[in-house]
């Protein structure tokens, strides 16, 4: 069976021993993010996600989402968790008080993100999406728009979606058809098709409201044509309840392979009643707030999933007997020795942790990096710490749902039969998994966004923000004999990296199939050396607690100092191959001839 | 949507040109193994595959086994296929002529394996079942046993099953607790709870028969005390036929991750009618030949599946338009460039294409050693032959069916979010594919029986069967400047398996520990370098064919060296990864403390 209970002690050991969360709170608007604020939400938040949101997830796959009549019906169970959860107020605690949100930081939102997809990714979909809804309108909608729609998404009881892709457009949305009728009272009538439209229809809220790409009548061709609408299910009343039904009706629901619960849409627009957002022509600008901001949870959930799968491979390896230990019986006394005696089963299990906890201290380091860009005083360090997030999106969104699939695919191997079983839970979750590594551009695009914006961008100061102080660490730690064993390889694949840089950047400019060819390996081997410094940050702090006492709590250090062994030992000598791929250029792929495939 | 069309022009490079496996047709009982032979298998069984097999495959997903009252409904369209398969004689094909088969190579039936796994993974366990049966049976039955099995078996009138796994064990089989009472008549009665039987219980035969291993009142603890046993659900009456019904009955089938159209069934054995086969308390010898034979179709599973994942990621990304190219348009007319021309997209399915094709070569290599090894009439040739097939064995399991696994999780990459719809069919690919790196040894097993049983057997020896033929390769070419480019980075990787070979050896000598921790990334490394071995050879013969004229058929030719120039550029030098972390060692694995997992 799959188990989950939040991780709080190695989550609190990242917020507070290793990046000292709780100085957000030194930043105006974030007063309140104490340490004892940010352990009570760790507890609340995991509670909720053990107790309401873990129970519904398996038979929430099993009973998946029914479509009839238009009408969209999720498991049973979700609505009274989804009542649940705003009532406790989860969707406003990141949320700008001027719409009734809490106003904590974002990376505390980043956490409770964390624990809901561990417990449920389906049931996060759906607020969510409502939560990028509301950065998009916060950032480009008019005060009206704002007024009219946060308050209700922030509280819980309206919810948003993104309405990009078409039939004939998934990556490539200068594609677009769905059209824009401008009215005479500045309302435009929307009439398209959108598919894949996760929460598109459902009987979680009152209300239903869509940001819809769409192409004004003299828009235009391509990309810069295209235009961002507010678009709701029910149009609101002068109350600002949910009135009358607009012209959008949900067509139908896909069968997918995973994430069962959540309802991914095809919605038909029917002269809609929608109204600009931002800019007539700029709506790809005002989507890639909506987008940054989904990619990073997107990471987020591969994270979660990735530690659900550990936490239930754990527990299987531990309970389940089967052979004897390589170099002799462990516990003779018993017919068979635990999992856990053999080396290639710890193998996966360490693999998978180490991947937990790595990704979680680099997804929580980002998080307060995008505190920093909101709310510090000094532009500098708010741009710095921009700059940083920009850089690190892709890669977090890439590899952590690489990763979170491939933590789910070891926790199937570690159950054997078992994990291919959907009793038990495990193959749910490589089923859910597959589909992070998709939407919110596909990692592929992800990659490309990193060698060819961010890489390149602002004359590589984007790199410099992760470089500069890499290489600082590393001088100011070259000669520290005690972590010489951590701080060596992860100096050489940072090495590798830079050398791989500069090759992208030169090829790059000469043939952009260079750096598209390399884009996928290259952001592999950055999310390595990313890893790989976060592992040698943790291991300095856990020596440290270590030498001060520990307070009781060595074999925690000690089991963070061990994995991070193993992560340099095993996980980390990928950088090599990686490395050799990239060197090996573009030829082998440009030059195989089209009519041969 | 997935496509198939067999690959017959490849199959029929690989088995002419690159291995001349018509040669059989030299070795005694093989006469019949002609090129036109071969030749007409591939095109009868690859419309078998194509108008029979494959239209059910995303039927048989969808609709599943049917379990009620003991009985399993196999999905529509079932039993007619099968009746069709059965009636063409193809479970005949490769079969003992003593027995109705038509005694044509083994390798032969590999071919045919593959195309029936390409198709429709679940229908092809009824029939492969049934051929491990047949194998076991002719190597350890009685003369009587045979009489009254094989026949109906060959004929495909009767099936087979393998019963091993019960609640408690999978991997660890001595902990097996089914029980046979011996009976004065010789026989002997089988009471147990056997779970995971494929096939066990269908409506596609007339008659059931399971092998099922179960541990005699007096017999030795552990694995040396299990016995083998034939149990048919209807016992055979005076002229042979099924007659009355035996005390097996199926409990309940599984719900499982994907094979859905393969009934997986828990089959309870209630002082059910058995004989001996073989030897008492030596079953698991028997069950073994079985389980040789069926991890080599396993990884023809694997091989199959990449296939159909690979062919039909062509077909989607040929057809589907999406951004444009990185160097400009490559189509202006149309409004988006096919997605082929994307580095990333032809990344992934070059990296699928040479993994099939290089998969091929090897499996049919493997497949003529194993007719070798049985009909050769010199002793030390079939030796030689018998030795390369058991070291080939579980390399061929592991690799195959991880990367016919990677092929499907590429496939639906280069799907986008098409490739998670259950509509378009590449999902179930995945899904299907998921079980192949578990059952019939889950891959980590495999990997601890390359470097515990097979790295050194014989002081060697079944080592050496490949190193000295790539050896002699490598030193016959290493100046040939036309294959350098193939010949060099096989040749560094072959010096990198030796160096990590011997290294395993000394040191799993000192510690067991340390071979069973380097297993999983060994038995990856001597797979890479197998592919390469096959690649320069199939470079060899492609570049003479040109040098030759090519008979009009260039392009083949050339996309086979193209392929093998991205094998050596993009897939080969993972072996330095791999070369890494075999050399980091065990201890990072064993010294973490168990109670901190």
């Amino acid at each position: 069976m799959t188990v989950y209970s939040a991780p709080a002690r190695d989550m609190r050991f990242v917020l507070h021993e290793l990046l000292e969360v709780e100085k957000l709170s030194e930043l105006p608007g974030y007063e309140d993010a104490t340490v004892d604020t940010i352990d009570a939400i760790i507890e609340e938040a995991g509670k909720m996600a053990e107790n309401v949101l873990f129970p519904l997830n398996q038979p929430g796959d099993q009973e998946g989402c029914l479509f009839e009549n238009g009408v969209v019906r999720t498991p049973a169970g979700f609505k009274e968790a989804y009542d649940q959860f705003t009532q406790a107020g989860w969707p406003a605690l990141a949320a700008d008080p001027d719409y009734g949100g809490q106003g904590l930081p974002k990376a505390l939102r980043l956490i409770v993100d964390e624990m809901v997809c561990s417990a449920n990714l389906s049931f996060g979909m759906y607020p969510g999406l409502t939560m990028g809804f509301c950065n998009a309108l916060i950032q480009h909608g008019t005060d009206e728009q704002k007024e009219t729609y946060l308050p209700k998404m922030i509280e819980g009881i309206w919810s948003g979606t993104m309405c990009l892709t078409e039939p004939q457009c998934g990556t490539d949305l200068g594609l677009i058809r769905t059209k824009a009728e401008p009215q005479s009272d500045g309302s435009y009538r929307i009439t398209g098709t959108k598919i894949f439209i996760s929460a598109g229809e459902h009987d979680l809220t009152e209300n239903i409201v869509h940001l819809v790409l769409a192409r004004m009548p003299d828009a235009p061709a391509g990309i810069k044509g295209i235009s961002l609408f507010v678009v709701p299910k029910f149009l609101p009343d002068d109350q600002g309840n949910a009135g009358p039904r607009n012209g959008v009706t949900c067509g139908s629901i896909e069968h997918k392979m995973g994430i069962k619960a959540s309802a991914t849409c095809v919605m038909n627009f029917d002269s809609a009643e929608g109204w600009l957002v931002g800019e007539a022509h700029r709506g790809m600008r005002a989507m890639f707030t909506m987008m940054n901001d989904a990619r990073l949870e997107v990471g987020i959930q591969g994270l979660g999933l990735a530690e659900t799968a550990y936490q239930s491979a754990v527990a299987y390896a531990k309970d389940r007997r089967q052979g004897r230990a390589l170099n002799g019986p462990k516990e003779p006394d018993q017919p068979a020795d635990p999992l856990t005696v053999h080396p290639d089963v710890r193998r996966m299990l360490l693999t998978m942790r180490a991947f937990s906890e790595g990704a979680r201290a680099l997804a929580y380091w980002t998080g307060m990096q995008l505190d920093i860009s909101e709310k510090h005083p000094d532009a500098e360090a708010r741009q710095a710490a921009d700059d940083l997030v920009a850089l690190l999106t892709p890669i977090i969104k890439a590899y952590f749902t690489d990763e979170g699939f491939n933590n789910a695919h070891l926790g199937i191997q570690c159950m054997g039969g078992h994990g291919y079983i959907a009793e038990w839970g495990m193959e749910q979750l490589l089923r859910d998994a597959r589909i992070t590594l998709l939407y919110e551009g596909a990692n592929g695009v992800q990659a490309l966004d990193l060698v060819g914006r961010k890489l390149p961008s602002k004359f590589g100061r984007l790199l410099r923000r992760f470089f500069h102080p890499a290489m600082t660490f590393i001088e100011d730690h070259q000669t520290d004999k005690d972590l010489a064993e951590f701080v060596l390889p992860f100096a050489k694949a940072f090495a590798r990296l830079q050398q791989v840089t500069l090759h992208i950047a030169q090829q790059g400019l000469k043939n952009p199939d260079e750096a598209g060819a390399a884009s996928v390996d290259y952001l592999r081997l950055f999310a390595l050396v990313l890893l790989a410094y976060m592992w040698v940050q943790m291991v300095k702090v856990a020596k440290q607690k270590l030498d001060d006492g520990a307070n009781g709590d060595a074999s925690f250090y000690q089991a963070k100092i061990a994995t991070a062994r193993f992560f340099m030992a095993k996980i980390l000598p990928e950088n090599s191959a990686l490395f050799a791929k990239i060197m090996a250029g573009s030829d082998s792929l440009m030059s195989f001839e089209d009519a041969a495939f």
